[in-house]
């Protein structure tokens, strides 16, 4: 393998930079073009990695589908062409759209997530043309970083197509630069927003001042229900589904002392009662996002607005449903709204958390891998964060899911100069092609 | 009176009108040639009215004074030239700095406030020229609608000039079409910035869910801290320097029914255990009049911000001091600051309340005006408001104070759409000139 990756090293950074040379910010109308020719580039560089490709179009973008293999076992890739927004720009040392190398590392938005992740997918299956040992099926969308709006959609009309034996999720992270590590699940996610309604316009506080009842005061009051005095979600029925889990075998590589200066943290938040471990993985949270009543900008303006609105979300964990538990933050909000305020709650759609087994095939076959290829056994993880339609996918395949990556928190995923080593590059393209044919000796 | 206004009434409006046109948006950096130019303007047709005008510099805009007249009583009347800035734009009928008629009424941004109230001083005095039977001065600002910053700076410059028997502040409201009203008062006002920090960068709310404290979260649980159940402000010491007043002789109108309709307000807010007339004119209060925190915009970002603030205000009422009373809040907010975050408090200047006495001699002459004028007896009453320059100016002034006005609800200051009626115009040149005529009889 090493010898394959060394003879087309030339050609594998220049096909990667031209994917990441594709500015596929999903969320921006300004990249819709840029959306379409990608997912026609990266369709055929799958056919030339000698898959069967297809475009499958949605309301969206279009899914990349392809096929190829036949074998005792059917394996289901999964990774995404779009990337993240690139704000704030002037704080990039080289133009995200133009991937630069310096120290080994390429620069550009994508670089890592997903783009990087999903050129080590490629590039394995080219290695592997015409000798693949197991059915691989790859499934490439645009729109992660957007709520994966078109692939939802897409789910019923491709179902057949998912039905597989396990998922691959090539969206994920080592443990450290010299630990590789396998996801085993990772949070669902709901999320909602709150608006508070005093009056039908802003008004002065000063002539309105002890007589109009100020929706930022009472959102503050009503926001401040939400946890009891130990941090625990005092929603009703909140927890009622959450399953107490044992950590087994389960690596957190977490020093509270390095993070804490890391981050300028004083004094960390969650549960007091639960260890970090559970606060960060098992245990469901609720956030605000975002707040915003008045006047919030430079100077000052004496106004007691009309309105105040929160942005709310939840971390989820099995078997807590995405509807359900928005309806019980709901109901909640409802009762402890202060009299006299006019509540709106409108409930974005989720999505579940998702499990893997350690033992499945799929994790076997990946930690052997990975084993081989970093010299060093793969810790076994879970994350904090959410792949909203991985659950879903997951409820179509049938099958075991695992995370696999190769990035690491340095690499400045969702924000400006983001990156990924050309090494780290070529060990996943090794690390994917192992794990196939390890497949295909697992039952 | 009316012979003089009906000859010059072409004149008037088009001077008026005039005057309007200037863009005088203090707050803009484009409108600073306006001000200028506009100050110029105004400081002729004052000379022109028979006053020896000059402009007074300041780091900000130039203040136009004025003086003429000799006799037993001096008077200083304040008021001022800049206006409120005019978004939403595309809600103006017409262009805010076109002067346009419309049933009688002049559209304008400033038509009113306090360009309005400032002309029919100006045509007042100018009726009165050669013949002003008491020593009158005039104190026209351009920063009244941006904390009179210009003003408080030259007070101590100008100080012999402002001292005074009385002080007319031509800058408020009648009690209804039919009723004058003569202003004994307003409340003072301190304002202030709170910031909650909880670490140096935005988190991701599923990588650091459970691990960092929310500032979202910790702002809402500080600010909740800040009232009792029956809205009282829970700051210790509060409301030690507020005196308990009698409303005797106030005219407080105000229907709840009406109120709450107009505004679509479900219920009052304020202290459950005071009368609304003391809520709103009597009591101080504490509003959030901005609150901030995290992604407020278009769709959802699942972040656990760095920071989240909020902009305080309190109007008071006497004896309270501005600066004794931001200090009590922050001491407050800095007992409450949950654990964990970091607290930041800027407070700003404020200006204290002032009072006026019912039986003073300006107090007594506007009534009498008011009474000739309108055919109806002059209210008494306060204003949950502030100018916060009024208790300054008449420390300087050393006499009794007094607000006059013919402004009405519906005029739409500070909002799109302000007009003032010709013939309130009219009337405030007729009260004003009478009311320098009684003064002239009054000890």
């Amino acid at each position: 393998m090493k010898s394959w990756i060394a003879s087309q090293r030339e050609r594998i950074q220049r096909d990667y930079f031209t994917f990441l040379k594709f500015p596929t910010i999903g969320v921006n109308p300004k990249c819709a073009d840029a959306m379409h020719a990608c997912s026609q580039w990266l369709s055929k560089q799958i056919e030339s990695a000698g898959l069967r490709s297809e475009l499958i179009p949605t309301s969206r973008f279009p899914l990349v589908y392809a096929e190829a293999g036949e074998g005792p076992h059917t394996l289901l890739i999964y990774g995404h062409y779009d990337v993240q927004p690139v704000d704030p720009l002037d704080q990039w040392l080289s133009p995200p759209f133009e991937p630069t190398i310096r120290d080994g590392k390429v620069f550009a938005r994508g670089a890592l997530d997903d783009k990087g992740q999903v050129w080590y997918a490629v590039e394995a299956l080219r290695m592997l043309k015409g000798k693949l040992p197991i059915r691989v099926k790859l499934l490439i969308e645009g729109g992660e970083e957007a709520g994966s709006e078109g692939l939802y959609e897409a789910l019923p009309r491709i179902a057949p197509r998912l039905k597989t034996d396990s998922l691959l999720v090539v969206d994920f992270d080592l443990l450290d630069a010299q630990t590789p590590a396998i996801s085993l699940g990772a949070r669902g996610l709901t999320t909602m927003e709150i608006r508070l309604t005093g009056s039908n316009i802003d008004l002065h506080s000063g002539m309105h001042g002890g007589l109009a009842y100020n929706p930022n005061r009472a959102l503050a009051e009503l926001i401040a229900t939400l946890w009891d005095k130990e941090g625990r979600v005092a929603v009703p029925g909140f927890y009622d589904e959450v399953e107490e889990m044992k950590p087994d075998g389960l690596t957190f590589r977490f020093d509270e002392e390095t993070y804490r200066r890391q981050f300028a943290i004083d004094r960390l938040g969650g549960e007091q009662t639960r260890t970090l471990l559970e606060r960060n993985w098992l245990r469901p949270t609720l956030e605000i996002n975002g707040l915003s009543g008045g006047y919030a900008g430079p100077g000052f303006k004496t106004v007691i607005p009309a309105q105040a609105t929160a942005k709310l979300s939840c971390r989820l964990v099995p078997h807590q449903d995405p509807d359900t538990i928005g309806k019980k933050v709901k109901a909640h909000l409802e009762k402890q709204t202060p009299r006299g305020m006019q509540l709106e709650v409108t409930l974005d759609h989720g999505g579940r958390p998702f499990r893997g087994r350690a033992d499945s095939p799929l994790a076997r076959a990946l930690s052997d891998a990975y084993h081989e290829v970093m010299g060093t056994k793969a810790a076994r993880i879970l994350s904090g964060g959410s792949i909203p339609v991985i659950a879903d996918l997951l409820r179509y395949s049938g099958g075991d899911v695992v995370g696999m990556g190769f990035g690491l928190a340095e690499d400045n995923i969702h924000a400006p100069n983001e990156c990924f080593s050309l090494d780290r590059l070529e060990k996943g393209i090794e690390t994917l092609a192992l794990t196939i044919q390890n497949l295909a000796r697992t039952r």
